[in-house]
């Protein structure tokens, strides 16, 4: 199996996926949808969506009918990136080597934009038309694991600390809660999503959230390593810009070999978790060890 | 019956319910939990969760279960009245009489704790604690209810037309969009969110939405014409600031007399609406009349 072809794959029906469910900029809002859609159909890596439709895969489950969940969760990925980029926050200009939303549409349009992708990911979740593919019990699970992970607890605590410890001298152990709620979270309650919608049962449920965990972790620490070894034109988006902003980052901490060697050490705990799962959990595997080696 | 006794046990009610259901602001995320907790505990008239519990009771359906779906709701009002505050949106210092949330924790923490409140409603009603108290099919329906209400089509929408036309000539179909949306569909979600707790049959449905319309458009022409005629120790906010903003408003298009006369057509609107409904609907007439009289 080659991942880089899966990944495409599976991007093409998450793209497709999104046009589909995503409104229209027409009508008296349409400026409103048009920055929605803006970054949205930015080219993102389409992730967290193409993780959940994996796990749920890796249960023997076509998820294809619930891709509107998949869609949401890109929804909320997307809206915290607008966000994390405002002047207020990282004051970001460049994304996916695009203007980010504030650039193009104002600051204020731009947090709105987010508003409404964060709010729409809950439309689509709660859809009456998936109905037929998933009962409505797992469905409320699954909207509380994604609020969960996105809320105080999770993404937004996450991005607050982050904000909150910028330039300040912070301890490994702030390192580590930013870490696991700003990027993992989210990426953890991806694969439990695909794991609720392909009906996993409790311990594959658990493996699955440890494989998530895993994966989120080794993103991450991967992230920090591109922002000190890529470069803009790689990454889309300003390269160096962390340690230009004295942010707390693995590389700070260990140096760039012990983090390499950290990053690994979470994908083999990500494979180790997919222990008990066949064949079908293929391309969470090499998802995992894609990971390790993506340059942006 | 007295609509102020009501309303006051009614608000005492839902503040111990936000009590219960908010996070207390300790551990490594304490700071952003406090920048939620301020403004969701800034004294707000809670009109939403009131209206919510007060349809649920017009059906004869006792909603004490059911209070953090009416929470939720606040938490949504909050964070909207967080971000609209923002310096890239209405620029305000005062809300409530207090300083507003990024005067207090800086313009970053205020947009983040606004999408913090905004994911914890969604968290909230989709909360497995409520199951025995409402169907996961009607739990469901109304957490789409409220999505779609505060969304790119709703509220969210509604303020990004808002901004965008400030300062310019606008037609009067415009403003009617931006009241409709910005400020009526979160009321009418709110009685709405009551009728599925309380059972609504089709027609009830239909009737408490009329009535959440008609209340939602007084609501708005009221607020119109506080900013005009109140002072700014009475609404706690600044007054005089739409003018100032050279924002469309009813009292812009039609003159104070006029205005108010079209508010008292909504709110009769609103009580045509209830037509049907027993005395068990009476808070909610009273509501409807209350709205034309408030000084804030």
């Amino acid at each position: 199996m080659d991942i880089k072809e899966y990944l495409n794959d599976k991007r093409r029906q998450v793209e497709e996926a999104l046009g589909d469910v995503m409104l229209p900029a027409e009508g008296p809002l349409s400026r409103h949808i048009e920055a929605m859609r803006y970054s949205l159909f930015a080219g993102g890596k389409r992730v967290r969506p193409v993780l959940c439709l994996a796990a749920a895969e890796a249960l023997g489950h076509d998820p294809t009918p619930l891709l509107p969940v998949a869609c949401a969760l890109e929804c909320i990925h997307t809206y915290s990136l607008i966000h994390d980029d405002l002047p207020a926050m990282d004051n970001d200009d460049l994304r996916r080597g695009k203007p980010t939303n504030h650039v193009v549409f104002g600051e204020a349009a731009a947090i709105l934009a987010g508003d409404g992708l964060l709010t729409l990911a809950f439309d689509l979740m709660s859809d009456p038309a998936l109905r037929s593919h998933i009962s409505d019990t797992r469905r409320l699970r699954l909207i509380q694991v994604v609020a969960r992970a996105a809320g105080p607890l999770g993404m937004v605590g996450g991005q607050a600390l982050d904000v909150a410890s910028e330039g300040k001298a912070v301890e490994f152990e702030t390192l580590r809660t930013i870490h696991r709620c700003k990027t993992g979270a989210l990426i953890t309650a991806s694969v439990q999503a695909g794991a609720i919608i392909g009906g996993a049962d409790d311990s594959q449920y658990d493996a699955l959230t440890r494989y998530g965990e895993a994966i989120g972790l080794a993103f991450q620490i991967v992230d920090d390593l591109l922002n000190v070894e890529g470069t803009t034109e790689e990454l889309g988006k300003a390269a160096g810009s962390d340690a230009d902003r004295a942010k707390a980052t693995y590389p700070a901490f260990f140096g760039v070999e012990e983090t390499r060697g950290k990053a690994r050490e979470a994908v083999t705990a990500a494979e180790t978790a997919l222990a008990g799962f066949d064949q079908q959990a293929e391309p969470l595997r090499l998802l995992a060890r894609y990971i390790l080696t993506r340059k942006r």
